[in-house]
């Protein structure tokens, strides 16, 4: 008889994006006239740069070329997209980086899902609350104990230390869901501790070209020590509005070590090369050409323009919420606003609210842990019009 | 302190590759104006049929307009691409397939590897011997225990069904490497002990669009009862050149039951869903086009070229080799020879051969397996001159 992995039992359905589109659907039943504007959703509207996009047919036209036809490629990536992710994002900011630290994939998610692969079950693992849930889904599959750290409004949603010392630590900084950013004092708080602690950091900056403030840093290895203790995942995704086409990367420092059952230590960047040529077999070439027209000079240019569009209306946002009363978080150093429900609503509540008097969709906080209860996510991306017509929508909103 | 996954350590480092290059490094710099011919790699040789360049070059176009740009997509493909793949790799052959019994990856590797997810590592396993390397190295890497099924010359490479009943077992028909094709009653034979012991059959079937011979199944599902003990892997791979486009698809029908800890049936269909939604966000947008446009009536047409360009490639190796009198298997499903050193040489004595005396490069089958010892893979995926011109060689070839 096959037996399933039995952790999958352990795992909890969300409903959460399942019941907003039914909700707002039913909405939409009762009232046909309406236009609602969803400002729910994780995912970029405006389309892909025209750097990457020249790049993307051109590559694709090679592909029907004998001569420039480009079959497999090295499982952890081209060559010369690893080096320009060294040379735009890294290098400036002071980081040195060896080609064989940079691993491409197909998305910062494959990745932080696939990293459980290398490390024991028995490790103990802390993640935030909220939290964008693959951290947590993928550790109950994998029948980890996993610790929460709440992060409250109280603390502006920075966790504190934990009591218990974990074995792996989750950030995500620029956070989703709550768009707090930590700064280069507070992400060194865990730096030193995971040090302390031999405890590994896997950090999550997918959104580090939204960061506006001086003081926030845009890799974990700005950090003094980091490279003893952290992997950093990141993405294409939301920095260049690859989403549907597919590419992100994770730096494996050399210097990272971990125990093995007889004491030895084992270096991560080697075991993770060994689960990637193992079980992968390399992002699209294509898409990785795409990826390097992004870092070059026009391209950098034309995303930069794409991000402070979004930025823009994380502005418009903020300064409307405000505007009518209402408390808001983020929107400075990312495209989220966590936006507090008023006068003691549920998350839930706050929802229906603003979906029935507003016409907008936003996310309940509660759907990405329990200290979200009592706050909603909103995405700065959106056209501006659109946004400029939900913060004059907001205007009608009573508590 | 971090502790890794201990079975990583399990693991024996494979050289074949880095050996084989080492070896053709050092003929090739004693002596360099010799051109070496080389057979031993598994990648496509010819380009991407118009068809599909045509497509990833319109969708890529598409990517540039805020009209036709796309984001995410669902995790588990799209729909047009789901609906062609139905339509034309599966109904033809009579089999009918729910849309979400289809989920589309960046490749067949990575489901192959992935998919050992869902299942309880107290599974044991059987895998054959030779065997492709995934299967075991992966099997290894979650603690599995496992059984090796010889594959003989006696048997024509056909594994015995084994003694000990195995949870799991991967079978891929035609073979990598043996190019070994299984007839339909061979298959059967597996079909029936799998339903009878309630274990699982997972079928690579990379190869079917090699399969010349009339009662050589192209999908498991032509085999009765195959819907309630098998998955099958298929990519685009081998099959439309997309090596480095990157773009699979599994098979789970929704008969396929496991049992959990609580002796409780599971759904597979349902456990692989929920891993690739949480774990995986898609094959990327433009490939999906592409591998969809590779199933037009054009596309299947241009692909059929490709494969019959391969196959008489394969047809000149076969009867080259026995001109000279070298035993060879394969090459008529497939488009892998697989050749008997002659006068009992080992599988590197024999490369070795090759390569001094006819310069020509092919990979030792002990490589693959204990079993593949005395034997050589050769590949059809070379061009025509190419291998004229290693046959026209092989005749100064002499034991």
């Amino acid at each position: 008889m096959i037996r399933i992995n039995n952790n999958f039992n352990r795992l909890s359905e969300s409903y959460l994006f399942s019941t907003i589109g039914r909700r707002v659907r039913e909405f939409e039943e009762s009232n046909p006239n309406v236009r609602i504007i969803k400002m729910g959703i994780g995912d970029v509207t405006l389309p892909l740069c025209s750097a990457a996009v020249h790049e993307l047919v051109i590559a694709s036209q090679e592909q029907g070329s004998i001569t420039s036809f480009c079959g497999y490629g090295p499982e952890q990536g081209h060559q010369f997209l690893i080096e320009a992710i060294i040379e735009n994002d890294y290098l400036p900011r002071g980081i040195k980086l060896h080609n064989n630290e940079v691993f491409i994939s197909d998305g910062a998610k494959s990745d932080i899902g696939n990293i459980g692969d290398i490390l024991s079950v028995d490790n103990v693992v802390a993640v935030t609350d909220p939290v964008y849930p693959v951290y947590y889904d993928t550790n109950v599959m994998a029948g980890r104990r996993i610790i929460k750290l709440p992060c409250l409004e109280t603390d502006n949603f920075i966790p504190h230390l934990p009591k218990e010392i974990p074995n792996i630590i989750y950030l995500c900084y620029p956070n989703n869901p709550t768009g707090i950013a930590m700064t280069r004092d507070q992400l060194a708080v865990w730096v030193d501790f995971a040090r302390q602690n031999k405890s590994l950091i896997l950090f999550d900056s997918a959104y580090e070209a939204y960061i506006t403030s001086n003081d926030v840093p845009h890799s974990i290895y700005e950090i003094d020590g980091a490279r003893e203790c952290a992997i950093e995942f990141r993405s294409f995704s939301k920095t260049a509005g690859f989403t549907g086409l597919r590419c992100g990367y994770t730096i494996v420092p050399l210097e990272l070590k971990a125990i093995d059952a007889d004491g030895h230590m084992a270096s991560l960047n080697a075991l993770w090369r060994r689960r990637q040529t193992t079980k992968f077999n390399g992002a699209s070439y294509v898409v990785q050409r795409a990826a390097t027209a992004v870092l070059s000079g026009k391209g950098r240019q034309q995303v930069r323009q794409c991000i402070d569009y979004y930025m823009h209306n994380a502005e418009i946002l903020r300064r409307g919420l405000a505007e009518v009363g209402l408390s808001s978080y983020g929107g400075i150093d990312s495209p989220y606003l966590w936006v507090k429900a008023p006068g003691g609503m549920s998350s839930w509540e706050f929802f229906d609210r603003l979906l029935t008097d507003c016409h907008v969709v936003g996310t309940p906080g509660v759907g990405f842990g329990d200290a979200g209860e009592g706050f909603l996510r909103l995405t700065a991306f959106n056209s501006c019009e659109n946004t400029l017509e939900a913060v004059n929508r907001l205007k009608s909103f009573s508590i």
